[in-house]
């Protein structure tokens, strides 16, 4: 084979250093492990850089995706780690950023009848890494009803309620399980969400939603309280975003954790 | 200037005719007709193609561009037939495709305060057009509000209820307005939408959704039973897709009038 | 459990029969059959309805979600049209329609290292069914390069090029495998799509490309003639768009077989 | 009328403030200021928030479409700082955050034959204000042709390319025109995109961009040296990302300038 011109690997001269550069929204078929003990299969989309000196014209965009397929295709907590400290010395990088989102599945008994059904969750796994100090991020995007305490305090009959959206993200100090952080949130909402209800079950999930009214303020206050109380938790951001029934924009709201 | 080869005359040898070709989602800033009189800014996505006999290599894409802007800006139901006219004509061609889509404002009064707020709508217009026929359709997407009939029969207190998008689609045989298109809509639903509501109104949305509730399949034959009546709507399709707030995913229904 | 009322069997008086009613955008895991023998996993987002005699009010959106459940997380050409089947009967309806759409892997060598790398494409498997008759099509969405002859015959050097995508559906008088359709159309484009390209390979596929110039005529057309060589595809329509390096907006083209 | 019970106004005890509450994805009409002289109209899609003391239970929705319906319909860079003043004053916050995202039209003639077309962008305005001190962020998103200089090094013929989209946003010291940060990218790329080109321009896009190769790295270095040079341009951050034709994964890099 001839030898081809590397023209990534020319000097530069312009003096500027590049913070990312890498792959975008390539997808991937991965396991997730589960907190059950075994693994679910999913497709992630995902993005992969390294920052690249200025010395140095371009990055090596092939190796991103090398990298990737060595890995193998079980994603957790755990083992992710590994892809940008591969990235970093495939590349000769200082730093890499990485990013998997991907749909979870969780099975779940209707409330009253125990009928079983899926619900899907968006998931995303994401590394900062500098030299040896990586910054996960873990964050789930859990579906939600919320039932507005105004429209429920003020009128005769009924209140308006919606599919709502959490998007709840963490770092920790000792392993989280995908699992535990949607049930946290779906305790905060007015009722959570089911694939499969039957009748009683569709009852039991409107009183419940009646009976639990809360602002899109409420709700991130919530999962902020829960959060607090937890040891692994060492910093949040919780977003709220109600499609509202009564407008055609959302509502929403915010709160993150001082000191990250 | 050089005389350049023109690729798209050359002919073609493989016997096969094409449908559609053209040019599709472009930006473009329009000027629609409102029934009050004057015309509402809007910015319409664009898509524009014409058959090509199967002697022909290909069409000439830049033309599509040239006879958008010849139309000059404002869009209504009279003016759009002359734009697959144009086509045709510059394209040789027997027959055309066009469809603008664009979003719709509506100022709305609250129903009990009376404070005006824009709604908006997106509309679409698509005419196909073959030789001198031109068969003409309309379509507006109507966001409302839906509260579910079961929810509320087997429910203590409260029934579930969310933000539905209804997709109507009219032809007809004398020009029909935006306005009137979703008025008969909103007149379907459990509630309309509002952008800008007070407390008092708030209390009235509420009300008249709990009282008027709707699954998806009445919301359909309601806007059904209204096109009958309509002389002018000469076919119709209509679809409901409920944003479930107490799922995941979305419940809907779809008539179509037999005879198009 | 007390008896809760049943108000989507009550009777309607309408007079209006509904096309379609059922569940939309529901996401599921499910495993497809390859070509070689296993299968593979991956996410499908999921739409399934019947349709509803003008005598009853509503359908029972459970039941969908109860059959789909019970299908198992296999999909196949062979097995899918068991759930339009068992639709009709869990719901007493006459016509059935289901859609699942889904990433669908590849694993590619790359043409001249034989570096082995993943492509994904979306497929789609819809079946419309009237009580035994059942009508699949089969969808497959390939994104491809094309070049410009037009460019290229003009230019002194270079010629524009693009990532362009098309989605081919089919119907068949005996089972077609994704893979085949994929490859019949990755044969008509500039070049086909790799995820892993090393120097030696990207010359090829740039060489390749500039040698095999496509407008997207030619693309639906090459598509078109050979599936008309294909004795077990019995309709097709294939729809080729680019997105344009040249132009914010994308160029597209479409042949359908007449007589479906 | 009744006295309604404001809900909102009422205590709340959890002890944690909102950094951010408000509405999301409202559409708006407005107008935008344009350099020559006059105004574009144009959709905006708008957020506002404001934060909200721990101690209070909920902001009031409804007070961010009064304060947007009374700003009038013209957006420029000098009069949008009222908003989040108006918000701050209304819903009695310290803090609050606009964004305004829209489409914006250049009439641009063609490169040889002056032939004149639209071409569309992104502009998002963004404020972030502190009791007096607003922070204002004012982005571009710039689509453009990208040439691989790898792939046009190592061929004997031809060269990849594809659109690319470039997303460039800046901190100012004094008012800057959306058309100047256009422009500035524009002149960064392989080429720029236009609507309408006849074949001569098509010859000379395709010769210019292979004359001009740039890899995403160097897009954004261009950009971050050419505002290096801006004396009005206090911060930068620049993404590039290109949609490749040989790939279905996407190349980007980022630059932003440190000391925000």
């Amino acid at each position: 084979m001839e030898e081809l011109k590397d023209t990534q690997n020319e000097p530069d001269f312009r003096n500027l250093a590049i913070d990312r550069v890498g792959v975008k929204n390539l997808r991937f078929p991965v396991d997730v492990r589960e907190k059950s003990g075994g693994t679910q299969s999913t497709v992630a989309t995902v993005s992969l850089a390294v920052d690249l000196p200025h010395h140095y014209k371009g990055t090596h965009m092939s190796r991103f995706v090398e990298v990737l397929n060595s890995h193998g295709p079980v994603l957790d907590v755990k083992s992710l780690p590994r892809i940008p400290s591969e990235l970093q010395a495939r590349l000769d990088a200082q730093r890499s950023h990485i990013e998997f989102r991907f749909p979870f599945f969780l099975s779940k008994a209707a409330p009253v009848t125990g009928a079983q059904g899926l619900v899907d969750y968006d998931v995303v796994f994401e590394i900062d890494s500098k030299e040896d100090v990586q910054d996960f991020i873990l964050t789930v995007c859990v579906p939600v009803t919320t039932l507005c305490p105004c429209s429920k305090a003020i009128s005769a009959r009924g209140a308006h309620n919606q599919r709502g959206q959490v998007t709840f993200s963490v770092r920790f100090n000792e392993p989280v399980w995908i699992e535990d952080l949607i049930a946290l949130v779906e305790k905060c909402a007015s009722c959570e969400l089911y694939s499969l209800l039957k009748r009683p079950d569709e009852k039991e999930v409107t009183e419940r939603a009646y009976d639990h009214p809360v602002f899109v303020e409420d709700l991130v206050r919530n999962v902020a309280a829960l959060s607090d109380e937890q040891e692994n938790i060492t910093w949040y951001r919780v977003e709220a975003e109600n499609f509202e029934s009564i407008h055609n924009h959302n509502a929403y709201a915010v709160i993150e954790k001082a000191g990250a």
